[in-house]
């Protein structure tokens, strides 16, 4: 088997060009193709070109919390570290995650929940354009929706892409009847490194990149 | 749509009984159900029941040198970031990863390759044992496999997971070509998530793991 040549900085360019073939006939939404296709491209998996729903407002409000002090919360140490730091720092941006902070720890064990939905309600009391990127725990999702039903949340978009398989349908779902400007990954799937990848397609999306337009950057 | 009510502690156990459940008469090999399980628990993807490649040394290789001063190597801060520090803490074990540093990203560009074939470079040169853990760059996995070829490698262990469509195949399909200790997701599929589920399940396989045995181990 011959190794194509391919330039470094050409790689990902290539990538999305044969994502976009194999896609055929079922490309996604223009507005939204550079998601999708970025997801698909951490994932080589294109159930997503099928599970990914976006709802109309949710770029548009990702971009207006970034460029307004918003900070990105995940549930991982992992989704942390695969969203662009780079990106970031060019509006300003940040992204953290408490789930390794002692108090979060004591909390959790004292109430028996899960680290991760203490985190949440740390997070909900940063006065900041708040932005969820959930990746793993379902639990998380589970109480932003509730701080959310409850009137003590406004996040300005949450990503609800926990994978696995106690409570993450039902999680997503959840997520689904709020009106919150939202990206859920349905079913099963999902992950740190999609909700990391949901992130940088939209970082990247608002030029937060070197070297100009990113390759998934939609067609002219 | 109700919650289920699991209690945190027993969420993982019951995933792995739900991926059990699910896995039906297509269970895998009991040798190796702990990595193959814990890939899907970490996906939600079953395809990995099918292209997942465990060669007969490759637990054994990988608990040799991680009790023996041995370093996990990842191709990105993502891996290096979802691999249990608690788990190699126990065993004295780390794990490295250069893709950021400043000699990597200088090299990379006056010999035009990527990064991540510098950093294998540098891991190479190491003096301990070495387990490859890469669920990103083919370029990485190509260019191990060629240190391997030329006498200059001899990895413990060679996890070849990366993801994605260019030289993705070609990359692991030159490492099943080589004689060493491998794990490989055949196909385009795999992923930093996936590298360090694949590291993780064999720590917390060797005990790695507080609270006693890990919800993945072998059934008596």
């Amino acid at each position: 088997m011959e190794l194509q040549k391919v330039r470094p900085a050409d790689i990902e360019k290539r990538s999305f060009e044969i994502i976009t073939e194999i896609l055929g006939e079922n490309q996604p939404d223009p507005a939204v193709e550079h998601i999708v296709k970025r997801v698909i491209h951490t994932t080589a998996d294109f159930e997503y070109a099928e599970n990914l729903f976006i709802s109309p407002d949710a770029e548009k409000s990702f971009a207006e919390a970034i460029q307004n002090g918003g900070v990105i919360i995940t549930d991982t140490k992992m989704a942390l570290s695969g969203i662009s730091k780079p990106a970031l720092a060019k509006f300003g941006a940040e992204v953290q995650c408490f789930i390794s902070d002692p108090d979060v720890a004591a909390e959790a064990k004292e109430r028996e929940i899960t680290r991760a939905a203490v985190c949440m309600e740390k997070a909900a009391k940063l006065n900041r354009p708040l932005i969820f990127a959930l990746g793993n725990a379902p639990t998380a999702l589970v109480r932003v929706c509730e701080l959310v039903k409850e009137g003590t949340l406004k996040p300005a978009l949450v990503i609800g892409v926990p994978v696995g398989f106690v409570n993450v349908i039902e999680s997503k779902e959840m997520l689904m009847e709020t009106d919150v400007p939202k990206i859920v990954a349905r079913g099963r799937k999902g992950g740190s490194n999609v909700a990391a990848a949901i992130c940088n397609a939209m970082l990247y999306h608002m030029g937060g990149r070197r070297g100009g337009p990113a390759a998934n950057s939609p067609r002219p």
